[in-house]
């Protein structure tokens, strides 16, 4: 299968990219650096050194990779001529929350990219490969966190005696989760007038170094954030244990979201790409629920038994948002077409943690520690060590 | 009151403007005059004569109009820092259908204009005026036509056997439809974390040419759209009436929409602004629900009794929409805030017909068929006459 992927120098897009080559497709894709550059300029940069952009060319072929921005229409509909893609990912999004909560410019910046970037690609599969596929990476927290379960995109909901197929629930914490939303409802609504086929894939918060078809070649690791902006929670509290920092727990700790490692959320994108979507359809991913309290935990007993002595902060929340709450995503669809996760979380944790031994001195003290406050001050949360 | 229109050199902002006005509150406004413009991009114009915004600032007192554009955020913040306003009215957004679906580029800037220019007033809100009250024009468009009820934007709904409180529905039509429902969750989610205050209309299509503030003073008109990418269709009716060319009625006529009056888009707005919001409130604002085929026959009628013959014409639809579905917004909130409509629908056409008379020759006939189509095609569609 030819597929091409938005967003492959990024933190998924390039171990998916080994690992669909591994299965035999043609991948090619684009990347215009953007990620680089904003983790640079937060004074940060992965903890794991990584290939630049042209070392991964020449890795996946010259002409495989191309320096372009989804923004610019002319030069991606180009691309995509010439290429004429089976599957298309779209990668090639700003995943920030924090990013997007920093300054009136910063929440436009994340709004304009990736609004604009989805709709022009959309429109370019409209006219260019309409039989296409797009798997399109969403966010399990386009939802929130209702008092129900959470269906995978849809649900049938009564309302004063009738009945009608919801899409629901739209309750995200944050300008950036609000960008996944608008995009979700756009690429619906570009598959219902267009006939365009579409994975809207839900996903949970991502963790881990490592991917099989990695291997052990340090030129084909992926990148690894773990600053306030970049980082996602369980990666963060990885490179915190590493360097002896308290691992920060915002607010009660109670928050409960849905996890995956890298190796699960590569496979299962995998599943969606070899099972293309008629229409649109969403999926759910993740394996499974943790509490930011339990993850620490688990950091905690991992770091433990590889002799790293660990302490834990209680950092006041810098979001606005639930920490006691219920929270029950569905996930079926995934599992029916045979996915099973790769690892445990404990196993995935201890990899991390040796990965990140060796890179210890790449980790900025500087930027573990949240200022970014959904109020919009830049006053830093105060932090009780436990 | 002091309050400050966004829009308000357009159709609903300077009959707005004119009527607060006359109730004694202080108004001021913006505009970056795009609406005239895109207008004559599509080779049409106003069909009633209006003044251009350098009068209207005369009339309302020259420093309570600034020609500014609510994307540029540092001179929005500096004229909004100035007035400190106890209420906002954001009606500066792109507000058509076909122009949303003409291209790439027309869906991008719709996009980016209605998004980041209310992103932009609430990151000002939030610094300069959080008391103040935002009056946001939605769209009753927002909904789509659901097989339920639709309430005023939030429902308690029950999903396997739990429940809570959910905004839906959201299935909107178009791509401008869609930025309007961006719109309203970015507006939701700064009223929860931010504690702003807003009151976010769903309104249905406005007709009509005048309100009681506006008298005898062709000074004191405002615009009247009719063609294919700015006029609203029983606005457009009118104007095809007028000019002895056949009403068109898309598709088999028998999509329903909830109309309402000039006069009354007017009152309830007012209505809105005095009893302002506590935290964020939606409003569904029409009068009646009509089928489009009903609208044309009121105008048959009405224009009859004016001694105006007039044809049907069945033409083939360019939208991609449901022609047959329940439709049942309910209204309430408005009337128990003291909302009556203010005339009847046959004597608000027989007042558009009487007035767009003596400007007859100004009504361009090349710009009343669509040729805008939702596959993305210029084709024009087919005309039967009936």
């Amino acid at each position: 299968m030819k597929i091409f992927i938005i967003g492959i120098d990024g933190y998924l897009g390039w171990p998916l990219a080994l690992h669909l080559r591994e299965r035999g497709h043609e991948v090619s894709g684009c990347d215009n650096g953007l990620r680089r550059q904003l983790v640079q300029e937060e004074g940060s940069d992965s903890a794991i050194p990584i290939a630049d952009i042209y070392e991964r060319a020449i890795i996946l072929g010259e002409s495989n990779i191309h320096y372009n921005d989804v923004m610019d229409y002319k030069e991606t509909e180009a691309i995509i001529k010439e290429i004429m893609p089976d599957a298309i990912v779209h990668l090639g999004e700003i995943a920030s929350a924090p990013y997007s909560m920093m300054s009136a410019k910063h929440c436009a910046f994340t709004n304009i990219n990736n609004i604009v970037g989805t709709l022009n690609l959309l429109h370019i599969m409209r006219d260019i490969c309409p039989e296409a596929h797009l798997l399109k990476l969403g966010t399990l927290g386009e939802y929130g966190t209702p008092n129900t379960d959470i269906p995978e995109g849809f649900g049938m909901m009564e309302y004063n005696g009738r009945k009608d197929v919801f899409a629901f629930p739209k309750a995200a914490g944050s300008f950036y989760h609000w960008t996944k939303v608008h995009d979700s409802n756009n690429v619906m609504f570009a598959c219902k007038i267009w006939g365009l086929r579409a994975t809207d894939i839900m996903q949970g918060p991502v963790y881990g170094t490592r991917i099989k078809a990695m291997g052990d070649d340090p030129k084909l690791c992926t990148r690894f954030d773990y600053d306030q902006v970049w980082g996602t929670v369980l990666n963060r509290l990885c490179a915190q244990a590493v360097v002896g920092h308290p691992l920060t727990v915002y607010g009660s700790g109670d928050q409960q979201r849905a996890f995956l490692s890298l190796e699960d959320s590569i496979q299962c994108m995998t599943l969606a790409l070899e099972h293309p979507s008629e229409g649109y359809r969403v999926f759910n991913q993740f394996d499974k629920v943790y509490s930011i309290r339990e993850l620490a935990e688990v950091v905690t007993s991992v770091a433990d038994s590889l002799g790293l002595k660990t302490h834990r902060a209680k950092v006041e929340n810098p979001r606005i948002e639930k920490e006691e709450h219920y929270y029950n995503p569905e996930c079926k669809k995934l599992p029916e077409l045979g996915y099973i996760p790769a690892m445990s979380i404990e196993n995935t944790v201890a990899q991390i943690l040796k990965d990140l031994l060796k890179h210890k001195d790449r980790i900025n003290l500087d930027v573990l520690l949240p200022d970014i406050r959904w109020d919009g001050s830049r006053r830093q949360s105060k932090m009780e060590k436990l």
